[in-house]
């Protein structure tokens, strides 16, 4: 029986997320792990960002799925590079995954690289995957409450992004409950208020990752 | 250093499992654990089933939370008898947790516990707590393809209920096509179309629930 430790793993995890970051920064790719629930709208930002992002070379997605390939053929579909990662079963992308992964691009052909993590507000938060910035997204049906339930991934992301703002009519979320969970937790985070519907704050993140891009 | 194989943990959780399900049949009481995303409307559910299931002694649920005790608070409010469990940081509930979350309650004062995972479609699923049933929600915000991208989850429960119902006309969501995914992979189990918003479907799931509990 092969015994590992889970330090010995995140450790391991570290090492090789440092490798990846070393990799992307020589390709001049700029790279965003985008977290959130089960149908928070990870797929459909990147759809989104895709149209507003100053692009010079290219945009890729790795998207990570426990099975299947509906993600990436949906991006496939709009002409966006796609590789797909089965996790088979396990709840998290790891550096290792992303690493195997990214081989499979021309890395030096893209500005942009989103890295659509498994649907979990958990256990993602735990790995890093050599990216120069975390996402995080909260679609309104989810509501209010999850920035003191899940805190591990609102605080180590370097933005918020609440989704399907056009339903707010209609749900009890309050954004402004939001942001104050989150001062206490993470101050420096902006949260944007987005809907892929309308168009609501595309723009926004697109300048603010703009930015982000530029100045590392 | 402490090692410990993941395998290892496992077989340990599962022997956990079945001492509490001895104790729990031994208390006469009645154990379902409940899986969803965040936000999925887990708590709402319990919410609606404690003023429809048969209730002879009492209705009692072990809340499994990452932090806060909002979701506890809220059925203490009901005057719900609830016990947190705060997992710091774990993304799922496991059989040693619920063990001890079970003895702050006088079991024999109860027909039903119900026991809300962690919201998270993935991990939860590979933890036998020793409960009697394993319901997993899924959403009508959160789409129609989850089936196949989280299959674990929705392989190993008894029953699928799809909640927030009242939202179908706003989304383009075939429950139709959760029907279909579900056939290839779990046959047996059934799908129950709710919303606790307008009722639909609660009275279906606690005559259910109600005949399962009668059987055992």
């Amino acid at each position: 029986m092969k015994i590992v430790a889970a330090k010995k793993i995140l450790k391991a995890n570290d090492q090789l997320a440092e490798e990846n970051r070393h990799r992307f920064h020589a390709a001049g790719v700029f790279v965003i792990n985008v977290l959130g629930s089960p149908g928070g709208g990870k797929t459909t930002l990147i759809e989104a960002l895709h149209g507003r992002l100053p692009i010079k070379r290219g945009l890729a997605v790795i998207e990570g799925d426990l099975a299947g390939t509906i993600d990436a053929d949906r991006l496939a579909a709009r002409g966006i590079a796609a590789v797909q990662i089965a996790t088979e079963g396990i709840c998290h992308l790891d550096a290792n995954m992303v690493s195997a992964a990214s081989r499979e691009l021309e890395l030096e052909k893209y500005d942009w690289l989103f890295i659509e993590n498994v649907g979990n507000l958990v256990c993602p938060a735990g790995f890093d995957l050599g990216e120069d910035l975390r996402l995080v997204l909260l679609s309104v049906p989810e509501g209010d409450d999850k920035v003191i339930k899940y805190p591990t991934v609102f605080q180590s992301s370097q933005a918020v992004i609440i989704t399907k703002a056009d339903l707010l009519p209609h749900f009890e979320f309050q954004v402004e409950r939001v942001r104050q969970d989150l001062r206490k937790l993470n101050p420096n985070a902006p949260v944007f208020c987005t809907s892929a519907k309308t168009g609501e704050g595309i723009e926004e993140i697109a300048t603010w990752l703009a930015n982000a891009a530029t100045g590392r």
